[in-house]
């Protein structure tokens, strides 16, 4: 580490961090990339490890070897628990810590239960590979058992499966989740037919993709019905239990509770004790350095910023990754003697969400995209953002595979089958 | 499920049970497969996911899709714990029962640690998907870990990795261990060089693949120490700690410790009270009938078979596919009416076995092959005998892509990454 340097701290891995930190090569700064993981995570797909299309190494890349070529990067597997601010360093869980000169906070989200945690153990989130494999290993349980029972209405119970939040996570969901009991599974079991499961996807709000356009909404409302998908509006789930969900008044008995509903930002707030929105994102400043801390900037799911008709920036991969580039650019600005505020302003690309193998809606604003050419764009974008040409060609073959055959690769249950009441109550899970 | 039908009961979808299964098709017998599992593991590659060669899902496939167009088999997942033989019914864990007219125990084994069961926590063996996963975060994080120790004693410490058990799998982890550590990480680290770290193979024997000819032992010795590999003969271990191994005398301070150096049958001759081996499995007739009970044949791991000069049958893939194929027929010839017993002899196609990912020492009898060449053929003879073109297409890239490149694509620390304390102590892995 050159000790001369300016020092910029990064601390996440995800798409933003990432991305500062590439924008920051030959800056002639020192980077120090911290993350709790060893690897970077491609969440746009990680759905598909939860409905067992994609096995985790496909979207999952170390964050050591991507850095591998950067002299000027240094990768730190470690938790942070704090921040001093006023010494500049970075605060680790093991007693360690990292000084900072400028500090770069592109922590992510989690999923957030509004106050209500306690729901957590029956309705997990989708956040990291292990609530993937969390999500998988309960979907095909559910099955599983549903084989075994002779009760037609626990069986039915069973083969209910709930996705709670209509955004695009949990249209994806619903959709794929449809396409492996109706499709997949057909054929496989002796005593129950895969394809009498129900898939029912709620959402509080009056419609899902809300942040879509209303047709691209309505268009996907009907794709998800074609795929045998009920959607629920307007009705807020008031209690999730290990038996099923309550929404509006009237109990669901599910095999399966999935939670798409709503994130929190990770404790970089609390950390600064700076002031944050209603879910813990830090409310920045136009040029996204936190308030009272010019050397520190927030980007991605850990920032609250405007961007209009009060609509705020959202939380997907492009935004983080534009704010990473914008952030790096004001570093080398600053080095280069320029301290004017530099804004940021976001451009949208677009809204993209698939709904199964068939069909997709995209907006890209100046053109409208649904049913299968929307799929296929939607297809090779994903691929085309994948990192690296092996990963490209893996996924490429494990999607043709399941476009021609039907055939999902990563079926596997693993880790706590043996009891899943302990994992009901949080233990972890595999893959 | 046709009660009328004979019913074949067989526990466990390993090779031998899978095999057994598949050789009963049309036999108008019904077959009903129990395992705890809901995918049949390749586990002659299962040290390729230890290694971050292959992903979780390119060695394993959902038993319940293999056996989909078989409508005389049903497929349950579910723990066996025990035999009512009076009543022919197999028990299982969630008590319930399965009747059976012939019983096949295909059951498998899991790795012995010889009256020291406290040393599992400390070194993990290699059965299940699991296991191969908490063996690859104990790898990669002992590499972080030394990235960030400062003690160079410590340091020293945590690239050492120890694998106890000098046969096929462990000189197979020994191999890819030392190019994970030589060639794919190389370049990576800031602080460490991953060249440096010594992987060590501990064998108590006098000479390791002790079942291969001893001019292949001598090849593969040579082999290991090209890779960089410290190979130890003639001292037994004699204790392992969260700290290392100690083997004849001398403690050996570790990062990762591995057990390659045993395994014991299930608990089947615990359900039925017959005679064991050493290893708990059963001793069988010649016709691999359980003594007293020619309703119930053993097979594959489970089973102790006589071979030649005192040698066992040995616990790997063709031979249980032989018993699998044997017992069938022994089914379908008392059906025909044909009771005499039709003792199993074991045809011996080779021993193979990889080091690394140049060199390879195969013994088909006729033929002994070392090097590339032999190489090349245990690679095709694997991708062969893995299951469907779409696992064949995959692992066929993952291994072009490793010996072109030298990176390999699951380098995944999964879960346990938080407390690894807790982990040492037993606590589940992820992947």
């Amino acid at each position: 580490m050159n000790k001369a340097a300016h020092q910029v701290v990064v601390i996440g891995a995800g798409f933003g961090g990432l991305e500062c930190t590439r924008a920051l090569s030959r800056a002639g700064v020192h980077v120090t990339v911290i993350d709790r993981r060893n690897h970077h995570l491609f969440q746009p797909l990680l759905y598909q490890v939860a409905t067992t299309s994609l096995a985790t190494s496909e979207i999952a890349w170390p964050v050591r070897h991507l850095l591998r070529k950067r002299k000027d990067v240094t990768m730190l597997l470690g938790t942070v628990v704090g921040l001093d601010t006023e010494g500049k360093r970075v605060l680790l869980e093991d007693g360690g810590s990292v000084p900072y000169d400028t500090l770069v906070l592109a922590t992510g989200a989690r999923h957030a239960y509004f106050g209500h945690d306690e729901w957590e153990p029956f309705a997990p989130g989708l956040k990291t590979l292990e609530d993937a494999t969390t999500i998988r290993r309960r979907i095909l349980l559910a099955f599983e058992r549903a084989e075994r029972e002779t009760d037609p209405e626990k069986r039915r119970a069973l083969m209910t499966f709930v996705i709670i939040g209509g955004g695009p996570t949990g249209v994806e969901l619903a959709g794929t989740i449809a396409e492996l009991a109706h499709d997949t599974l057909s054929g496989e079991f002796r005593n129950i037919d895969p394809g009498t499961a129900r898939v029912v996807l709620i959402e509080a709000g009056e419609r899902i993709l809300a942040g879509f356009k209303p047709e691209l909404s309505a268009y996907a409302g009907k794709a998800l019905e074609r795929l045998g998908v009920t959607v629920e509006l307007g009705r807020a789930v008031t209690e999730c239990t290990a038996d099923g969900v309550t929404f509006g008044g009237e109990t669901l008995p599910a095999g399966a509770i999935i939670w798409a509903a709503g994130v929190a930002a990770s404790p970089a707030a609390e950390w600064l004790g700076v002031p944050a929105d209603r879910v813990g994102r830090l409310i920045v400043e136009p040029d996204l350095t936190v308030p009272g801390h010019p050397d520190i900037f927030a980007i991605g799911d850990t920032a609250h910023v405007e961007w209009q008709e009060g609509r705020l920036v959202p939380g997907i991969a492009p935004a983080a990754k534009q704010q990473g580039r914008h952030v790096a650019a004001t570093i080398r600005a600053r080095l280069a003697g320029n301290d004017a505020p530099r804004p940021f302003r976001y451009k949208h690309d677009g809204d993209l969400a698939t709904i199964g193998k068939r069909a997709a809606a995209i907006d890209f604003g100046w053109i409208k995209l649904t049913g299968w050419i929307a799929w296929w764009i939607w297809g090779f974008a994903h691929i085309y953002f994948l990192i690296g040409l092996r990963n490209r060609l893996a996924v490429s073959l494990s999607w043709l595979w399941i476009y021609f055959s039907g055939q999902r690769s990563a079926r596997l249950i693993t880790q706590g089958d043996e009891d899943e009441a302990s994992d009901r109550k949080g233990a972890p899970s595999a893959g």
